[in-house]
């Protein structure tokens, strides 16, 4: 078992303490954790929230937003899986700031890339990177987000977010679409370059994106007119009049329900087609989660993405797939979409939160506009959050975290089951059986799980109507899985 | 004069290695530069771009799109107002990243923020803000963000760049706009629910925002609706039908046409007010750059922006002013919109580039949504990126920049009016006489002189049709004003 070196006391104080000292080997034996310093089980002192949360949250209030709080964190003394709060509370954390922590709060290797002069120089002297780029810009994205690209894709743009990374892909698949159907060599005509001053067609065109029902790919207007996961996410906010097709609402469990999950995966196939060949609006890309997220961890079988990437073959569009929260390992493959078995890669890979960094993976080189400052902003990414993600994608590799994630996963789907036979009234559809830690179930009485859970220690999330989903990061371990599953129980027998 | 202590030598190693040392009363007395080592002068050593340059081009495109690139540069050896790049070549920068380099390349201060344990641990500790803001949030942000906000507004969202931050600035005008317009304490309808969903109005309403002729305001999906200034930043992509005024178009020089840019001026007012009454879909907010920057930095005049303040309360609208390039103290003001002497603050002021942070600040709370989760996503800001803001901030008041940029634009701007008597078919339309060094020029041959200044060690960038934009940093001093107009005189003279 490999281990995370040298943190010999909680959190980020003691990591940059104590990172250059050998581990000794009584340490090293003393447990199996990659954390052998994080706690062994959750604290918990006051209510939820506590005193000091409370006032540090009123006082918030005045200048920011604090509608959306979960809950303050004291990250200096979180560490590995816990989240410290400034009341003293330590939750496991299996929500993991929405899916995006990779490897563990303060890990030392991560720290150890944050102290480097690379990382310092790209902070302070932040480039226009695509206008210019640091002279080893090359070497960067060589190491690390080049290193961890999908099978097949060897080309990248970076951006800054998810939403500006899908936004970014389907600026990609209208500029490819439009430049295939006018043919190679040609330019634009007066009547596009003038109509798109105007935001009219031909220059800016009667085309869309197509998605599906209870997808959520951001919520820039762009991506929002593609998300479909909730009316509050959407109200009030102009979208363009882009088709969404159904997803498959599969039966669970799985083996019980094959026949019906087939043909239900047909239906949405067809409709899908029929939206491609009759939108008013043409499709000039399909997006797609591996595994719809906000929308409640919606699985579909690798069947139906191969049936998605044949059609858009077929009509010849853009099959862009968003790895933004599936990607980065805990599936249980690197990419989410290496489940499937694609007889030819996705045209476009979006990534973004584990990664820390973001952007998208392309291979045809018609991707990329014919002329520049057509995709294109002033800061294209950033590279010290590139250098953050090589000292993530060497941590990961380090610590066999994907092979991790996949084993811990199927550990903990193990335990699920059990609860759900135990408690099926509040245990139902657990999915995710295969993909990794990335499992969910439904709950009549979710609000109160999630609730009673924190009380005991345990940060878990919700989405979509009544789903749990589970986003425990990388360097979730078996030992944490049967804490988690005791507190479940807990919870469900209360 | 305030100098930034101890860079001894060029570069990021020499300001991480001696910045603890004090600095001789020699070497304080040497020059009044703020970064004492910076070099004299630019140093041209190969063609341009260099064989190095083009080598690390070539390998670079390879997997990233390089038509954009301007010039590789090797960050870790530029220092103030000089950008090194891999030949050898160093530059006196007047582009300075688009506009984004607040306080000179390796500035020391910055670089001790960047090494403090508050900084990397926000790096490798990155919350979902909104939902698990850490604990000291409020005193990040009153240390820097709210304690540079605009005068009378007092709030803030942030975010990741300056589209978003106009995108999210967009939201909020729409979703208050409905707000008002549904009465307080009414909740949604059924049909908005509904048709929300289906990406259809009254859910997803038929509303707008007004820009104007020739602004920019980002290239996501809304935002790009509102940017107006280049075809070739719109061609192919889809675009909401939202409305676009025109923005005046003054003649120079000022004092020669006073009535003639008034009328002027008049015509733009009464178009824009028209356009908020008659537009198809009803705008929900009028946004507008105190300078138009990527369109050609064209300027209007105070009253002009007073009279855009008054129609907006007139028809109870929202009024947004993108500092994304003019904030951050360029223009002889810590923002822009401090120079029109408006009776009461725009309602939403967003920022971004100098500040390395993004966001916007308001004041009224009803610009806040009455519900949690319609004004959010995951990371909403980078906490490394506001305590980054803090040090600029800090560095700027230190130094007193913001002073600093105003006499140094009037000092330039002299000595370009100079040398546009001199050259007349060469510098036109002179512009920026009271706004720092935010100047502009226009030129028949900008293309080439923009090309020689690089040869002769000044990189300068281009914006609009035919302009030549300056954009100094805010350590841009005398001495560099006459390094850069001797070197543009020989360009003109040749």
């Amino acid at each position: 078992m490999v281990r995370i070196a040298g943190v010999t006391r909680r959190g980020l104080d003691a990591a940059s303490r104590f990172q250059a000292r050998p581990v000794s080997r009584l340490a090293r034996a003393a447990s199996t954790a990659y954390f052998p310093n994080e706690p062994s089980a959750p604290t918990v002192k006051t209510a939820i929230p506590g005193p000091e949360s409370q006032r540090l949250m009123k006082e918030l209030s005045a200048v920011f937003d604090t509608q959306n709080v979960n809950m303050p964190a004291d990250f200096k003394k979180s560490i590995g899986n816990y989240i410290a709060d400034p009341d003293g509370n330590v939750f496991l954390d299996v929500f993991a700031q929405i899916a995006s922590i990779p490897v563990g709060y303060n890990n030392p290797q991560l720290l150890k890339a944050a102290q480097s002069l690379d990382i310092q120089s790209a902070l302070i002297n932040r480039p226009a990177l695509a206008s210019f780029p640091q002279h080893d810009w090359l070497e960067i994205l060589q190491n690390g987000l080049l290193a961890a690209a999908p099978p097949g894709l060897d080309k990248i743009y970076t951006s800054m977010t998810g939403s500006d990374a899908n936004e970014m892909a389907y600026k990609a698949a209208f500029m490819w679409k439009r430049h295939h159907e006018r043919g190679a060599g040609a330019d634009f005509t007066e009547a596009e370059i003038a109509s798109s001053m105007e935001n009219q067609k031909p220059g800016a065109p009667d085309m869309s994106i197509l998605s599906f029902k209870r997808g959520f790919h951001g919520r820039l207007f762009g991506s929002l007119s593609t998300t479909r996961s909730k009316a509050i996410h959407k109200l009030d906010i102009p979208a363009f009049d882009w088709p969404a097709a159904p997803f498959p609402q599969l039966k669970y469990p799985l083996e019980e329900n094959v026949r019906e999950n087939q043909a239900e995966e047909d239906r949405c196939l067809q409709e899908t087609e029929r939206m491609i060949v009759e939108s008013a609006s043409p499709p000039a890309a399909v997006v797609v989660e591996p595994i719809q997220s906000e929308g409640g961890d919606n699985h579909a079988t690798p069947r139906f993405f191969r049936g998605l990437r044949e059609l858009t073959k077929k009509h010849n569009i853009i099959f862009i797939v968003d790895e933004v929260q599936t990607g980065v390992g805990a599936t249980g493959k690197f990419w989410a979409h290496e489940h499937w078995g694609l007889s030819s890669p996705p045209d476009i890979v979006t990534f973004s939160k584990k990664a820390q960094a973001a952007g998208f993976y392309y291979a045809d080189p018609t991707l990329k506009p014919s002329q520049p400052y057509r995709q294109f902003n002033t800061w294209m990414g950033d590279p010290a959050r590139a250098l953050l993600f090589s000292a993530i994608f060497q941590e990961i590799k380090r610590l066999d975290l994907v092979r991790n994630a996949a084993d811990t996963g199927a550990y903990l789907f193990s335990g699920l089951e059990r609860l759900q036979e135990k408690y099926s009234g509040d245990v139902q559809n657990l999915r995710g059986k295969d993909t990794g830690t990335f499992i969910a179930f439904d709950s009549p009485r979710r609000d109160e799980l999630v609730k009673k859970a924190k009380g005991l220690g345990v940060n878990m999330g919700g989405s979509g109507v009544n789903a749990v989903r589970l986003r425990p990061m990388l360097v979730f371990q078996k030992h944490h899985a049967d804490l988690f599953l005791e507190t479940l129980e807990k919870v469900l027998k209360a």
